[in-house]
């Protein structure tokens, strides 16, 4: 029993849909930590003349929340290629952070 | 059998530390998609000076790949948070997403 | 003479763009941070797949230039409209910048 | 007459800071752009806790201000640095988006 391997299989898949397509030549670190940023920059303009109260669940359109959901998915996807391609732990690199936040906060 | 709860375990820890410190006013959908345009700013940061063969794993020193790993962390707990925040099923949107890379591709 | 009010000339083009659409309501700094972020990651996401030898003038299409030259403009046109909404001095700020980075390096 | 040289200036010794330093050689515009989305992540920083009434000019402390000053001035330095070594006329390019955008809205 685990359920330590969804990551690990998502970013598999990943993996596999840029070796399909001789993709991995693009993702170095660098072009990798690009791309976060560009699609963190989609993301955060979906928000941008939204207030706070009309950019919760409840106050979003069907079609708003799809477009910020698979905005979400942009970076995800980048965010752990990036992991896979670096050979980041990326569970155990967020308990790392975590354990730092708490003993700051 | 199962695999698939290891980011809702990850996504329930970083909410149990956010509301611990009372910090749920503050994680508005709006507020967090900033963060993590913030935190993505700091990750490409990282990469900005280097060549392509420098941001490799192993052409980082140890100590940069660690603020690397964390910067990624950062992003990634923001991203979990919104996750939890919009009622985003984070897995779902990722092959929701590929499957739209898939066909596009 | 002087050619210390093209910068001022044009924020007030700016401003009256913005004005006439009734736009000022949507103008909040922190708003408008969020833009610069938002046109900044459609800016470098212009260079992602580009090797560096590849993002120079010199080896850029005309069509490509064109949509590199139109994100300058959108980063600029936000950081323009915030420094006004702020009333930031944007030229004295980049001398007092410049002039912490002499201290510095 | 003529108010139409004071980007051209600051350009001028931004280059010159470059220069001096044998940074020319990092300055590519793929890092550059790299560059203005870090500092652009910075930015959305200063604003990510803040609610709207709390992020305008009367609002903010002395401090605060002066610390997104400095941020707004690392975006320019960047972008004016990036017009300069891809030889954008950053006014001339700026109208040429105003004009799309007057067409479009």
């Amino acid at each position: 029993m685990s359920h330590d391997k969804e990551i690990a299989v998502l970013i598999a898949e990943i993996r596999d849909f840029a070796v399909s397509r001789d993709w991995e030549q693009f993702h170095t670190p660098k072009n990798l930590a690009m791309a976060i940023a560009g699609e963190a920059g989609e993301l955060v303009a979906e928000f941008q003349w939204l207030k706070d109260e009309e950019s919760i669940r409840g106050a979003l359109s069907a079609e708003k929340f799809s477009d910020i959901e698979l905005e979400v998915a942009d970076v995800a996807i980048y965010l752990l290629r990036l992991s896979d391609v670096l050979g980041i732990d990326l569970a155990q690199a967020i308990r790392k952070k975590m354990d730092i936040n708490q003993a700051r906060f």
